[in-house]
């Protein structure tokens, strides 16, 4: 087996192409460890969420602490909490973050399909984000 | 996308065949929910722990709180805290658990085969748990 120590894995900030104010990650699974699917620790400081995205195989998120919010294009915002898990099917434009005032971490677990996990689109705009009820 | 609250998740006991102590399970990813993956939280009581078992794709681990053990057959025991990863890859003789005097708990994350993400083998024996400096 192979052991991971915490202190081993770096912190690093998200790539601020497909996200919009403060985010970290950490790798929890990094491809080709074993099956071809992706899980990393998402910190997204107040403000901080994605961009629009899809996912060829689909994603699952998991809250881990904090208040945080999840929309589908089309639909409302959902607002999600410690515990609560988060399925969005392949192709389905969405984005997730946290609100304005709230600071949220979550797990997030995806399938690689040709090398990638998303699709990525267009940042959530202001207004966007006002109207999800951030 | 499928939002499930954390308070319609039930916990729920594992299975006294393949644990020993006392030992809690919830669901996170249940397929077939997306790709054959499925993913769960476990809460070992200080004294659980898994039976041996095996993986047909391997799985990923990785600590949330507490002090744990995990163990490849043949091999000294390690000691696991929280953000500490473990991959542990197809076929490979391992338990998992709490120390006697600690709690723990872990997300686990394993591919499905055949229907299956574990083989079961003979319950942790209390001289292999202590040998392990539980």
């Amino acid at each position: 087996m192979r052991i991971t120590k915490a202190e081993a894995t770096p912190t690093r900030p998200a790539n601020a192409d497909y996200f919009t104010g403060t985010v970290w990650q950490e790798p929890v699974i990094t491809t080709p460890q074993g099956p071809p699917v992706s899980a990393l620790r998402v910190h997204f400081a107040p403000g901080g969420r994605t961009n629009w995205h899809t996912h060829p195989a689909g994603q699952t998120l998991h809250v881990l602490s904090g208040t945080g919010l999840v929309q589908t294009r089309g639909e409302p915002a959902r607002q999600i909490a410690p515990g609560d898990t988060v399925w969005i099917p392949p192709g389905e434009e969405h984005w997730h973050g946290a609100r304005a005032d709230r600071a949220m971490v979550h797990f997030a677990m995806q399938a690689v399909v040709d090398g990638s996990g998303a699709y990525w689109l267009e940042p959530v705009s202001e207004a966007e984000y006002a109207a999800a009820g951030a």
